[in-house]
């Protein structure tokens, strides 16, 4: 076991005022003798960014090292100097209902305790964590490329099983050229799905192309994206479709191309305004239609999410920053400047 | 091989203005010799009356016996003189992919071949039928009181299996005191869930204690129904809801009282206005939600749910009038003055 | 919380000879000082026997209240006082593959830590437990009677999920009036499963008729049991069966009986020899049949078993004796004297 | 509507004595008069030889035209002149409860009219057929290729449906470098899966490799097959098997080596002897283990078969023979020095 000296102070980026720029401050570091049993202090190396920030700001996922463990943990599965992963559920409980079948993110104590809300966020030098809930990242694979998977990678993946779809099946995914539908176009390939990508602009349709969408609709472009999508998908529109996106609109467009007997999987926030699923009982009754709110998921479904990355099959766009521009980072997501993902490194 | 004398005329109920009363008429009736192959002729015994049907009118399902097979018919599972159901969709083609997976009444021939839309309805002495998609009636059970099975039954019994709730498990059934919903609370207990019955008034809710219901919310006395629903079901909410009734607000409440990762079931057409789902997507996604619209069933479907009744665990409460009260009837249903359901005998 | 005074040696049932008796004698108790984070102390009420026993003899379950628990156990789902029960599996890690898709019994600390074999047995005053692995036993019900339920009745019931037998199918039970067939019986009803009961003798035959089967065939008295169970069955054999005996014969018939494309899950661990599934390939493939091997289940089918009791849709047929009887008790198990479940009480 | 003149003979290789050579001779050709509502005869290009043939013989599928349609057929989904398939079943009702619940090859017309045993075989020029269940072959594939898609690739390609591998996870493949495994093993990297590929010989093991198979082993080199197997995947063995020979070793090999939960799947029909599954109830019920005989598919596993192979991720190697060589490639395939599939050429 390696001896690591904790500082006392370390970098943080904090909210001091809402909605005004995140601080970066000295902040006091948990010690290892504060440390309950289960818990773990880790170092972080990369931490994520996403659009979800830009409303809960230091709210985050990343990657590091565990550099201490509290005392009297039993049956630790991680170690210190273990590279462990950060998810946007800090913990759960893994005893209640909802963690019993499988749905750890339902769980009362992974509501609570999400790395930026009720706990320490990874926009840190030193974040508090617990052994049972960390990610052991697998050899092999690199930090900072990792550190979307924790939360895009995994929320879009858990989608896309919740979707229902079979291997050879058609599948629409909105905004399939950003941070989070990139990534959904490549595991869907990878699952032996069939892929439309709705987006818009040559760029990201190249993009989309090139990681394996075997048809493209520019939904700036199209004049009946309906009808489109459906042409797309032998003329009787996809047997799934995964939005990665919250706005109402796209949710009604895409139970109205859906095929009959098909699911609609939504993962994406929708901001304040316009966050409705608003549509027509007649239509969903008549087509048999389901529709599934998807979060992220749970320890399972984040070990396979990494396990495709470390295949080659799924590779995130990622460009790394510092952390000391955090703000700027933040200005440019709003703005939806931004192609595929941002990852902040923290100074060491 | 009986011989039966097919009249030249008998009587039906047509509509002849939209909107206004049906007329009781007489009409030609098809002839053996008009049959092609494959279709049938039936003598309707006893026709169904339900909520949609004062929407679409003389749109139906009924109960008789086959009295011609159309010549060149090759593989019939029926012969002349067999007791027949017909349901709400009267014919699939049971090839294209919707039928070929199970989901016959997304079929395009059964959208287009409806009892008393596209084809001959069975408000009326006979009925053109295809012996691939009438339904056998079981010996021993009682024409009357199958008929409300054909529709009402089959409707929330594909309802419930598409909820996906397990033996043990809780769900909520609005509407449960009422045509569809009576039935739905005796086959959600038959099939080993624990029911919720949500309506109003101490009539409904002496017939769902009676039919097996555990806890009972009056929708128009609760003060607070979302939580009383929680408290009901382990004070979580329950597993599952199915939804009997078309109003937005019941749906929204349903998404709000929902277990989280549960499954809401919407089976009622709502009429013209205020047929929305329209909940929040935060909601859904942050409580892993489904919602699945459902249609009538297919033959698998409508035998299974034949033979709950056939086992004695499913009985429909319901009266029997005469074709000649049709327009009576039609009025009581849009006044909501019926209990069960209405089965009208056709004159022979 | 309350104090408890925890002797230093108490009574325990233990093997000294292999295939000798149990010996009744003075063991020293595990102190409160002595337990690990995590780990807790239970006194010991009630113990259960099964036919296991008979060959891993002191390899046991029970019910009793916790005594103490080890200092430093952080988010502990029982305090002392807590009246649990002490499953065949006695721990298991939550963090491994199995532990994370729901096979739990399959871990292997699962497999290490059986109560009996690897860790204290429950023919004991005192044994030592798990926090997150004893099962909090719900209010109202009788430790005594839910004894059986720890091994017995999640055995069955885990088995009766894993056959995929849907409401309204029918299912055979093989050993129907022994001790998990006579559980197995309510459990299946209580699922909406119509019960084929296959035993032998009178008595047997009308405890299952009172327990809900619909269906009896003698295995004695049958000229042709397979023919027989087919024909109980619509002629078509049952959907699934369930085999709670561990004979090769009993196997290969259920697999001549199933109706095809059917289920057959095996509960019933065999003896020493004749311990073999053995049935020609060209079956199972030409009528698509699927053979499941079911151990035990985990803590959420514990919950769900219980719950089924607490319902009072299930009750186990047990007899009371005391520990001192241990040795007549598995003698009258191995002759086959048994009716229902023998639950030792341990002297406090 | 083209116009088709029908011989009145025509070639045909038939058996005369068992167990002796095919006779190819002149048979009586079904004249269009002779087709009842619902027949069609076809005139066959190509038909396919499996293994199951050395022992049935004539029994067999193929692919062909349309060139008659019996008299007062309705609802045809092919006309004269079609391209369409031919599969093993040769027939099913679409009625009964297996065809209903998509078992269609358990339904008991699938079992009388398969090719070559209960109705006509497919080595002959014109073979009766029904238009309800020949397939459509998609236009752009070419007829000799998709031959053997109609036996082999269906059969494979359900067998790994059935086992309900994810993507993602492993699955052995036994017999790999084969007329079935080798098709198996493109289903299952096209389904997202990781393929342990099992066989012997170099030349197999390239074919593997190259078809996307992740890792080999040598049943003949392996010292110790069970465990390189459970080795090659993750240490734990895969969480399925497709197996696609018949004999007893393997089956009970592949249950040892299957990881815990895991599924095995045997799609190979044994010869005379050596044919049974056989293996210990208690490692099936400790490991929970479930067994799947899975037989060819039903219709929308054909066309979601050939799918496959119009996108290009299947693809059949095989060579073609003239008919008139059929028991030359008969002898090659019992002496095993066959690679891939072989499909006779119809002259005509």
């Amino acid at each position: 076991m390696s001896t690591v000296t904790i500082p006392e102070t370390a970098l943080a980026a904090v909210i001091t005022t809402i909605k005004e720029d995140l601080q970066i401050q000295k902040v006091k570091v948990v010690q290892p003798s504060d440390l309950a049993p289960g818990e773990c202090l880790v170092k972080v190396e990369y931490a994520g960014c996403c659009h979800s920030d830009v409303h809960v700001r230091d709210n985050d996922w990343g990657v590091g090292k565990v550099v201490a463990i509290g005392a009297n943990t039993t049956g630790s599965p991680v170690k210190i100097g273990d590279r462990v992963g950060m998810k946007w559920c800090a913990n759960a409980c893994l005893k209640c209902e909802m963690c019993r079948t499988g749905f750890e993110p339902c769980c009362s104590v992974a509501r609570r305790d999400s790395h930026g809300c009720g706990v320490d966020g990874t926009f840190a030098e030193y974040t508090r964590c617990w052994v049972d809930y960390v990610t052991l990242i697998p050899e092999g694979l690199d930090s900072a490329s990792v550190t979307p998977i924790l939360c895009a990678g995994i929320t879009v993946y858990k989608g896309l099983k919740r979707s229902n779809a079979k291997p050879g099946q058609w599948i629409a995914i909105t905004g399939a050229g950003g941070g989070l539908g990139h990534l959904a176009v490549q595991y869907a390939v990878a699952m032996g799905l069939r892929v439309i990508a709705i987006d818009t602009g040559a760029p990201k349709q190249e993009l989309c192309k090139k990681l394996g969408a075997e048809k493209w609709v520019d939904f700036l472009e199209s004049k009946d994206l309906v009808r489109e999508v459906q042409v797309a998908a032998d003329g009787l529109g996809p047997h799934a479709a995964l939005i990665a996106v919250g706005q109402e609109q796209v949710l009604s467009q895409a139970v109205m191309y859906l095929r009959d007997a098909g699911t609609l999987v939504t993962v994406g926030m929708p901001g304040a305004t316009n966050g409705n699923l608003n549509v027509p009982v007649s239509i969903i009754i008549t087509k048999c239609i389901t529709i599934v709110g998807s979060a992220t998921g749970n320890r399972q479904d984040m070990l396979e999410a990494l396990n495709f990355v470390a295949q080659g099959k799924v590779a995130c766009h990622y460009e790394v920053r510092d952390l000391k521009e955090v703000n700027d980072v933040m200005k440019e997501m709003t703005s939806g400047n931004i192609k595929g993902r941002i990852v902040l490194r923290i100074p060491s």
